[in-house]
């Protein structure tokens, strides 16, 4: 496996694969590789002959107050996984060399960016489309594989891709939990043994939409029902619980047979912000 | 020559293309094809295998009151000019084929945008960015091929290139002119006789630039100059007059040695807006 830092150095590893007729799967991460990021790569492996992994805590996608100069960095740990795994590239590039002093185009999906984590964190999906584009040029990969737990994310890019013609397919992994159902992370390092053990009441939550819905509880009547749940837990501050519509992110209280919901919840254990989400076709 | 309406079927073409190993060049226009133009074909098939001249009037790079409706379009007389030249596909897509009524993002290059042609036509460089994006992703080249005419696009458009990793090389092309100096334009035909007789003026204004430098008049002077020449046509209404550092578009007084000006000028001859440009080195 290749380490490389320049993005000029990866454009032309990618160009010489796709000139030979190879095909590439990129894996976009910020590094703090853990088993959700493993299944992702090893999901690589499976769609092209070529797999890279990236590796960049993205600045601009961080808001003042969050934790970008806290994000775990494991580089050591990851170049070691990532090898384990066949991957053929990882390409980990420096903050200076993917933003120039002068820097001033930026990449902005104003519908779908504009609810849930959007409005929580202004400013982040503009640097999530921005690093994901320049990573497509940069790779030029046929295939990019993102995790389903970023939801909102991969819808993003979904429509960035469908608008800009980005010849790049976007798959989705399933969410890969822990035993007791909590999302992995790389932020679930930042917990304490208590808001460790209460975690968990998220995917507990998420699990029980199906069920509400045969039911016949209303979507209004589900986002209730998830709030009380998640209060259970005593150190739980509420972000947001969410039922969207998946094509709009429109708030959906009443849905028509057949709508695709987005149930997407975001809670606070102290400073740290779990996300996690289930979807339903109405 | 083929002539192609869906991105799709460009983009397929394009990749079978390049899986070939043959390199693609791009002529971005908006159709209405004059000597400018043609000039840009002729340059792009010495770039590459096969040339690609997309022909589309852009409707996100116009203001509400600006002329979309009434833009001159061609597109018989432009097919047959294309294959007169010897291009390989006109790619000419419907708008709807290029911005699907949920269409949501943009890309915004924030800084050179922000000046001369940008003050005055707010949106037009994200219209601009935008396409030009999704023209490269849909067409895949090399090489692109844009006039020197439009000297704050192509500057946007390079910085767009930079910052995104955009792997197209811009290769800007001289400015074609009528005899009497005046820049090729799709607009000219708006002109009636008398302003038509008239235009020249923006080239004769600029065309002194070098000798009132190497006279010694400072930039501030030399502006005032242009102004008073382009004010002797009875019927033009300056736009602007502007001497701008290439790199920041920021307008310059005194300019140090070295610095590369773009002296740009936007006139209006009734409704019709004429712009043009020299740069120097100062």
């Amino acid at each position: 496996m290749k380490t490389l830092h320049s993005p000029q150095s990866v454009q032309r590893w990618a160009a010489a694969q796709r000139a030979e007729g190879r095909s590439i799967a990129l894996v976009p991460t910020m590094g703090a590789l853990h088993e959700g990021h493993l299944a992702l790569i090893s999901a690589a492996k499976k769609k092209a002959d070529t797999v890279i992994v990236s590796i960049f805590v993205n600045p601009t996608q961080f808001g003042p107050n969050e934790d970008y100069a806290r994000y775990p960095r494991t580089l050591d740990d990851d170049i070691r996984r990532c090898r384990e795994l066949g991957a053929d590239v990882l390409f980990a590039p420096a903050a200076d060399d993917m933003y120039a002093a002068s820097f001033s185009t930026w990449v902005n999906e104003t519908v779908l960016s504009d609810a849930l984590c959007g409005l929580r964190r202004p400013g982040h999906f503009k640097g999530v489309c921005t690093v994901v584009l320049k990573l497509f040029l940069i790779c030029q990969p046929q295939v990019a594989v993102f995790g389903q737990k970023d939801a909102q994310q991969a819808l993003v890019i979904r429509r960035m891709v469908r608008d800009l013609n980005v010849p790049v397919k976007v798959i989705l992994h399933p969410t890969v939990r822990e035993q007791d159902g909590l999302a992995l992370s790389s932020r679930n390092r930042y917990l304490t043994e208590s808001e460790r053990r209460q975690a968990p009441v998220l995917y507990q939550a998420l699990k029980q939409v199906a069920q509400l819905k045969k039911q016949g509880h209303s979507p209004a009547q589900i986002r209730r029902k998830l709030i009380r749940h998640i209060q259970t837990a005593p150190d739980a501050r509420i972000d947001y619980v969410m039922l969207v519509d998946e094509e709009t992110m429109a708030p959906v209280t009443k849905a028509a047979a057949g709508t695709k919901l987005l149930i997407a919840v975001a809670v606070f254990f102290g400073k740290t912000r779990l996300i996690d989400n289930v979807r339903i076709v109405w």
